[in-house]
């Protein structure tokens, strides 16, 4: 009988979550490539105790660090910096670093690094190339997806399935076999740098999103090797406090199990991601990175998760001088390995883990070491990482940047932009395009965000993308992104510019990366929160100056957050969101303004109208947001109309109307039961285009606030011609209604609420009533 | 043996946390008052438990209930709104609701609904009369204090003691027996309505006023009965989610026992409160109201409190139709009774105690409802309200408005304002008050804030005050406080008033109540959250306006709020924040304005510099804040500046300076030992004053994150002479160095660091380092 991880994986073994009972797994037929580490035995769990018991201490404590950043600009690399780590004795992993460089030239120098040091192992052992994957490879010469907020905008999992696939490959092909993604974030936090970063405000839309990373970013090959390992991350994140960085989460028990884990319950449930990454942030005051209870205790004993957990940057060190619950660096790495930590990702002088070399004598540091170079090994098993380290360069280009690929970037990029305004003038027709005022500091860059790979260069910016639909185009940068030095002559320009235009087509947003050399302009990703959701800078300034000149106005915004739009909702004939385009954008957004594509995005992220009111996302309690009291209402106390959302969750325009009529919910099921949602969705408009059907529900008296409404599931139709309709059908068991009081999952007997409809907003849904007999 | 209450109160008889294991007490000599209870047994608990025998389920459910709210205005009462409480079967309480009838009339009023009920009653069980008490007493011709807050200002514990005996003697000689504070919630929330109801931020400083005022109120007769028993609130409150009323605590195990309870622990160590009131909101989800784990395990089980649970005001009902967690009035009173709620505050209509009638089959809510009187009726026997039910109204006028309370009010009014900037202005010299411009819609008004019985006619205004002190004095409004009607106007009389006058005395701030007929100008108090901190209306443009004459502009600020005082910090000449005064506010104010009085208030809330960066309590974590990453600081992300407060937490100035020298603190200590602190303070100015001594710690490397620094210990001096010194001795148990982790308290063997200074600001702290060995 032949044993295969798809067997096993099938079977339970690789399955964190469940107990691992089976026996171990044979080892797949080993291709000859030439690796140099030799198999002795069938199973891998056998392979690595085999493995273990050859290993000193030291050796397993070397599993345990990542060498990590280890090439500059140029592909150019420092030895010394690299044998710094560990001194010289090598890693568990290791991570090229700068995103500039070319992805064959880098993964070249990556397979000397790691040759050099396997053959100095005694037991022959690679490292395991490990790196971000956020839009893409984070290498150059690689597709240029847009950022995970873009993507999740598309609400069209089976196209994200595939893009997550082309990935998948791409990075495989450069030798990476882990990558720190998905993020399982909860988006609840505007004022956070790192939305950009995330899918969505929503636990269960990020659920769904990561369970299709997990699965296609670790595909398996035809002998059930994993592809490339991801990383859940970051356990547990969603709403820092006042969004400031590595800021602590408040809440408890009930908020962790029913909120920040149920993206990782979803994953855990249908998928078996390699590895976990705690959060820097602090839950109920005990930092993730060395939480004994939410970390060790949940994910270990309770979630039998038994994979790596790899910490973030340099959290370990953090221990003591940002949360200063750690003594020493050695009081840190101890306080890790206690909880756990399998894997440190850290500069060389801030190593905590390399500081328990002095701890061999000490049993329970000997023994949590010995069980993390286990899992790092196991992971190296499962990836092929240990017959397979290096890049095969001699095929990498017939994967990188393929046909396939670069048609599921155009597909996701056309439904990850959302229309939230349009006043009568989208798609412009031609009198519109006949003389086009492009106008703003976002027009003329590549905008991905952090953490992608892009010189900047590669790719069409807004300003190309208009150039293609439009035989007349000028050009107005309009004002800095940040800053007003020659704000008043530049406005000016803009002004002409539009007053003589049928059109101006003004791009404002904010910059995640430093984009164009410019390093005060970055006001968003890690690091750069924003108390103010206003755009930076003299930007509404500029709007408003191209408003007053009535000419109308289409406003795209770029950036990988939600921005308060006030003025621009009463001004701007159009504003449709672009969020963090790839290299395809600015042709996508031709495709949209033309009408040649039909938006089909939808919000997965609230947009507020002041910042001072956050929280905004939608699934908020009952007590959170409505006033009561007096109900004298005054224009200075927060108006209640100002507590709700600009734009809500799940709204997004298209050129199109659609008709959700004919739906039928079941009216009384079992506690075991599901309820079945039939609706006939149907085009009423006038061209082509595709609806997000989505189901909440909500609850009449659990034993606990639960949110005013949940979504539960959604589904994206196909392209539908005028006139045409489809059918949409959702099975919801009766368990995905439950909730957990103190880590004990409940569903009770109550009657549910269920909504159907095309947004969050009560206008966009019709309810029905479900009731649940005990 | 005379077993009087005293002693067994020291016995730890009613100590609520400690077991109560020993012998119930005899009865103190009943005095003959002609009270119709007559009193079979020589103890309490024998009493209650002799009563309660006789008593029917309906009789003793009676118990659980408030009629509440039963005078309108003008003395009159709606005896069908009475009788509509229990259908005539009478309640356990009774309060006389509005605040603006004078005392001895409703009192009367009271005495008459009392003993009317009281002769129905099979077991002449009279009921108790509860009542708010901030200020004072919550009816007319009583003494109108500052509010809570600004008293807090003063950081004079031993004055507020001595009020709160002056309350407590009004209260009781109005019939009133038992009172619904001290609010115990801590200010982390600005922009929450009721933080003029609060003593402030720090939960050190919130237990040290509570204690006093629980100590104080309780005080007990000759015969150790209670003379008003008090209601130690809201278990557990501090920053409901964006400060909007009723809305959910964030939080877990750590934050609950470390922050929120934390002032209850201190009161409970020290004082013995008679009830004790749950929050509206929950906590991890859980409304307190019906909150097993956190309220009834907790209180009853761990910390042993068997004194009353009192609802709030409509908060059983709240279950349903505000948190959705009942599904019907009588499913809120189930589960309020199994929280082991004792006493319910609710309109007729809309009791959940009431429903519970048809229920006493139900042996444990039978159990549960008999509790409830138990303890209902012990609080009435303790509090001798058995035997006195009533307002002894002959002898009423000897206690009202006496001279005792009317100076203890003038000491407390002069320390309850904070001098935030003085750039050399004040005291006023002979020059300026020779013409004053006062300015401002809040210059002619009382505004002592919310739950203070005034008609807003009794007491000295700013502009009263500013007459007393100036020869030549005009006023002009400036503006309305929440509106632009007329603002043109008003502001052109106002500036041309500044300009012909030596200095303009600027009136800003906020009123919680409505104060002169204008319904819109709340804009603070109960449901009254300001997501805005900026001053209401066109109020900043006012004062900007005043400036702008060049004319010395001292600004006042009057309201139980702090506010962003950017513009007023860098143009005011002097900021004094008065926050919510009572009758002697502008006689104090006038004081502080030509020197006769010293200011020695210091902050109890931070003030911050913009409302998009909260929270801003001084005692946040280190990750809360200190932004790191690439630390490009751009304008637009929240530069770090902007996260400080303007002003901190226990800042104020003076007209004198003080050195506090000589500091020293015991170096090493044992975990069972103790640090002594000491230090000389003195007066290093011209003129008298008081300082008060604050002293900060935290801990090196606690297991979870701690603050930057809490308050641990603070005094404040004497009235000082120049040049005059003092010694100031601080004691401070390791014990209190500690923290509870999953509600186990736990010293470490530690470096802890104590600071000795003025305020929170480390500049204006002393360093040391204490290691507390193993």
């Amino acid at each position: 009988m032949h044993f295969c991880p798809t067997v096993l994986l099938q079977a339970g073994l690789f399955v964190g979550f469940l107990q691992t009972s089976v026996a171990s797994p044979a080892l797949p037929e080993l291709q000859q490539r030439g690796t140099p580490y030799e198999r002795e035995t069938s199973s891998i769990a056998a392979e690595v105790d085999k493995l273990l018991s050859r290993m000193t201490f030291l050796e397993k404590l070397a599993q345990t660090r990542n060498i990590g950043g280890i090439l500059n600009p140029g592909v150019t690399y420092d030895e010394e910096f690299v044998e710094a780590f560990n001194n010289g004795l090598g890693g568990g992993s290791i991570s090229p670093g700068n995103y500039q460089n070319p992805g064959p030239a880098a993964a070249a120098v990556i397979n000397e690094v790691i040759t050099r040091h396997q053959r100095r192992d005694r037991n022959n052992i690679p490292m395991i190339v490990v790196a971000d994957s956020v839009n893409g490879v984070t290498l150059l010469n690689t597709t240029l997806f847009p950022a995970t907020l873009s993507m999740a905008q598309s609400w069209n999992i089976e196209l994200y399935s595939k893009v997550v696939d082309s990935m998948s490959k791409e990075n495989r092909a450069l030798g990476i076999h882990w990558v720190l993604s998905p993020e399982l974030d909860l988006a609840l936090e505007p004022r956070y740098g790192r939305v950009g970063e995330m899918y969505g405000e929503d636990k269960y839309l990020v659920g769904r999103f990561g369970v299709a990373y997990v699965k296609n970013m670790q595909a398996e090959d035809s002998q059930g090797y994993v592809r490339v390992a991801t990383t859940v991350k970051h356990w547990i994140f969603g709403n820092s406090l006042a969004g400031v960085n590595q800021a602590r989460l408040l809440g408890g028990v009930n908020d962790f199990y029913n909120l920040y884990i149920f993206p990782y319950l979803e994953v855990f449930r249908e998928t078996n991601p390699l590895s976990l990454m705690p959060s820097y942030s602090s839950f109920d005051n005990i930092p993730m990175t060395s939480n004994l209870e939410y970390t060790r205790d949940i994910l270990r004993n309770e979630l039998k998760f038994d994979r790596v957990i790899v910490s973030d940057y340099a959290a370990i060190p953090q221990l003591q001088n940002r949360q200063h619950t750690a003594k020493s660096l050695q009081d840190c790495g101890i306080k890790a390995i206690a909880a756990t930590i399998d894997h440190e990702l850290s500069p060389p002088e801030r190593s905590g883990m390399s500081t328990l070399a002095t701890l061999e004598k000490n049993p329970a540091i000997a023994k949590e070491v010995h069980e993390a170079a286990r899992r790092m090994l196991t992971l190296k098993f499962i990836t092929k990482t240990m017959e397979q380290p290096l890049a095969d360069l001699k095929n990498v280009n017939k994967t990188l940047r393929g046909e396939e690929a670069m048609k599921r970037n155009m597909d996701i990029t056309r439904e990850s932009m959302v229309l939230l305004k349009n006043d009568k003038i989208l798609p412009l027709s031609k009198s519109f395009l006949s003389k086009v005022a492009v106008i703003g500091p976002l027009a003329d860059i590549i905008n991905p965000g952090s953490y992608a790979a892009s010189d900047y260069s590669t790719g069409t910016t807004i300003l190309e993308g208009v150039q293609k639909i439009s035989p007349n185009v000028v050009f107005s940068r309009g004002c800095f992104r940040n800053n007003y030095t020659n704000f008043e002559q530049m406005r000016d320009e803009a002004v002409a510019n539009a007053r003589s235009a049928s059109v101006a087509i003004v791009a404002l947003g904010s910059v995640a990366a430093i984009v164009d050399g410019n390093v005060n302009d970055r006001t968003d990703g890690e690091a750069f929160d924003h108390a103010d959701l206003d755009f930076p800078g003299p930007q509404v300034e500029l709007l408003k100056a191209i408003v007053e000149t009535g000419t109308p106005v289409v406003m795209v915004i770029s950036g990988g957050q939600v921005f308060t739009l006030e003025y621009a909702a009463a001004n701007a004939k159009a504003i449709l969101h672009t969020f963090l385009q790839g290299e395809l954008g600015g042709d996508a957004l031709g495709e949209i303004l033309t009408g040649k594509t039909n938006p089909s995005g939808k919000l997965s992220v609230s947009i507020p109208r002041r910042s001072d009111i956050l929280p905004i996302y939608y699934n908020h309690m009952n007590t959170d947001r409505k006033e009561v009291g007096w109900q004298v209402t005054t224009d200075y106390q927060a108006p209640i109309v100002d507590r709700l959302p600009r734009y809500t969750f799940g709204y997004g325009l298209s050129y199109t109307t659609f008709s959700i009529s004919g739906v039928s919910v079941t009216g009384t099921v079992s506690k075991t039961g599901s309820i079945k949602v039939e609706a006939t969705v149907k085009n009423t408009g006038a061209v082509r285009g595709k609806e997000v059907v989505q189901v909440y529900f909500n609850q009449s008296a659990p034993e606990m606030e639960r949110p005013i409404k949940n979504l539960v599931r959604f589904t994206k139709t196909g392209d539908l011609a005028p006139g045409e309709s489809t059918q949409v059908n959702f099975n919801i068991t009766v368990d995905d209604l439950g909730y957990w009081i103190n880590g004990k999952k409940q569903v009770d007997a109550d009657t549910y609420g269920i909504m159907v409809g095309s947004s969050s907003d009560d206008a966009d849904l019709k309810f029905f009533n479900v009731i649940v007999q005990g």
